[in-house]
């Protein structure tokens, strides 16, 4: 059995704070074997930059996954081409910077394959998610059995059709991007670890990250704001899901809700 | 203390059964004072008929919301203007068939007044919800301290915000619409209670109650499916809301999620 | 040199009427050597069928492009496979009904390749169309060099970036779908002829096709209408293009509205 | 008989060049008595400032409108409140900077009222600009009969659904924002006229007034690409109206392009 670690949206130096405050004693306690975190808005809120993702990578994270905010800082560019530990959404068009997908080895040494995909439904226009996956999947066969997948999307409806699509054929599929944990968490029925959302690591009392004041004058006004992390008391959302290694199925996966 | 118990989107058939078959222990066990369900796609998933309605209030259903289907079937236009206890998204404009808000009288008495709001982020072009709330608040002054906001939005940070934008002047906001429930009920700092979302009452094994086969093709194929509800066994969620009756302030939020 | 006459997404009844009242009278004056016309509303404004097209080919029209319409009547799905001057955006996923390109033989024996493709700026998820151009170009690779774009979309940007991304690859690059004419009919700099809208051919006296009543009560009370087409008189919108048949460059774009 | 010149989007340095280089001949040999502009991307192809403002009222310009970029220069949300010839989308909630509609006196002495909308379809959420338009018409009673609505919107239907709407209760309804001039200019029924969009006032060779080659390569990699103004050539995309100043009754509608 091989215990994966899945953090939702690490958002902002709170978020960051939040990682290393909770990551070592999580790691040793639940004796994870990989750790992978979403990092789309781990600088400032907004994007990752080398200097934060090496941050993150000191604090325990070994894979980093992205969203639809992954060019926010523009150095990721460069960066993403030399760091084969931050991934990026797999259905942008072929020739974007970066890999949408890995071959990560755990401590025990067992190979773990991490995709990370973008939805399309109220988001950007991406390739087919569902053809890519399938793609991914077809690339990944006799190399690894145990998969992850980062599905950064807004629709529940999306996210559970690319779940049950998936389902048998992966070990899990991890909703991100509403910064929401839900409370759907299930193994479906041919052995894929399944949650909408894993949630968000960063700032509680805030609109998904972002300074409450700020998002609520936006909404009254329509006019624009910039948007400032919010400051205060972390939480630190996340998954943990235990996988067969052999077969790659899911045997249970369990919701974690820290509060500072 | 009064207690309120605010139930997902109850979805078709499977949907009602499952309020039939769990609201009588759970009215009982939790000495539940008032009983609310969102009811927007509980005729074969798509809108109300008084027929429907009628099986919900017989069940033990006290006051039906509704959102973004709400007009889905035709008879509903006439009905609900003679139906004060199905009441549909206050944010509509002015005219429009129906109330968006309503006193309703306890088994002890007292006045609770529960409203419906619809977000505008990803959904139909509605007035502001922000500064209906804010009219709706003022009308209820000084005749109902305990008040509930159905408010059906997508976007988690629209909803975020609002339950902010109200905390302290409103007991309870519940958000509805995406039919999986969240994790992150809690009682703000001013004594306002929210959970992002309630959740869904129908289908368990289905894309958020429709047939997940039908889902799966529309994704893949782009073309139109004509969704079904789908069978099986069934999910009942919702959540239960203690309020000071006096203060109007909540006291606590509990999720509840009950399978077949 | 070579005439294309391109025609307007054709609205309902009165549509096709405008269609069999004007094409032979223009075909002849104008001596036109292809006929296509946009047919995604042919059918009482929705779709099309198999009889309705056989009565536009009756009419003249050599060529039917569709849009986002285009599987609104459901015959279309087994009747597209057996019509191959009926031809949907090609950038459906793979396996989809039907083909998104074909190659027609003009009454002087030229071979002209029209294709069609759907935006993605406000419009379903469908594949890239600017990838999907190029692949169809290099398809029609020395087969063909008089080749003319149906682009169906709704964003003026993204209309004329396709038109400036193909500009000097293609003969003509003409947008539908707004069911407005535009009045900015050019040829570009390498040889394309290109406008953001051909219009609509159908009733005059409408909301882009519908009766007028309808849509704005639709706007007014955000409730759902059941669009009708409208009636009265009708106006026929078109584009007559004048291509270079060895190097497949336009010579001349010209804009046409025939009322009633 | 009173004239009115509505000018289209005017987009950066060359559109305000085209402004300055086209108006003053305009305006002497078509004997206009009120100038209009919109301006929303006068300053740089995004928002507009004061010193740009006055560079338009200095060229001639006599009533600036506005549309979803009004306030993308901030400096605009101080300046607006002190400048009653500069006006913005109407329906920002109560309490926005700036005004939505104001009376202006011509030459000859006549008040013309001019207002601006924003449309909902595909733009922000703004407040109902239909309702919106009727508490405008209102309040315009007795004080002018003369009024003319940049109707800043991006679908045709809404377009067109505004302006049957106000059919006969005003004098023209001047479509912006799609940058692209269409060819349907029109006198409605009862004496309003219409036309969907009046175009643009900027680079000849651009997509909607921005680089080409930028524009194309953000479709291509749906990745950031921080949009330039084009250079090159200009065009002066406008409208003029002739209206009978007693009943207010729109008499001619005429398209006009200039190209450098
Ligand atoms: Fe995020
Ligand atoms: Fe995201
Ligand atoms: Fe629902
Ligand atoms: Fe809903
Ligand atoms: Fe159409
Ligand atoms: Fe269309
Ligand atoms: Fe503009
Ligand atoms: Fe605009």
């Amino acid at each position: 059995m091989i215990r994966l670690l899945m953090i939702g949206d690490v958002v902002g130096r709170l978020g960051r704070r939040a990682v290393k405050e909770n990551l070592p004693g999580l790691v040793r306690d639940e004796q994870i074997d990989l750790v992978i975190a979403n990092g789309e808005n781990a600088a400032g809120g907004n994007g990752i930059t080398r200097e934060v993702a090496l941050e993150l990578f000191a604090a325990g994270v070994e894979v980093i996954t992205m969203g639809n905010h992954v060019w926010n800082k523009k150095e990721i560019i460069n960066y993403i081409d030399r760091e084969n530990r931050v991934i990026r959404p797999a259905n942008y068009p072929p020739g974007a910077p970066g890999a949408g997908f890995g071959r990560f080895q755990t401590r025990k040494g067992v190979i773990v394959g991490v995709v990370n995909l973008s939805g399309r439904v109220f988001m950007p226009d991406m390739d087919c998610p569902f053809r890519c996956a399938d793609a991914i999947l077809e690339a990944f066969k006799g190399k690894s059995s145990v998969i992850l997948l980062d599905f950064h999307a807004e629709a529940t409806s999306e996210k559970a059709a690319m779940a049950y699509y998936l389902d048998g054929r992966i070990s899990a599929v991890c909703g991100t991007h509403t910064h929401v944990q839900t409370a759907d968490e299930r193994i479906l029925e041919k052995g894929t670890a399944f949650i909408t959302d894993v949630g968000m690591t960063g700032p509680q009392d805030s609109v998904i990250g972002v300074k409450k004041e700020l998002v609520i004058e936006k909404f009254l006004t329509q006019m624009p704001r910039k948007f400032e992390v919010a400051s205060g008391l972390y939480q630190f959302n996340a998954v943990v899901i235990d996988v067969d290694q052999e077969s790659g199925r899911a045997l249970n996966i369990k919701r974690i809700q820290n509060y500072e």
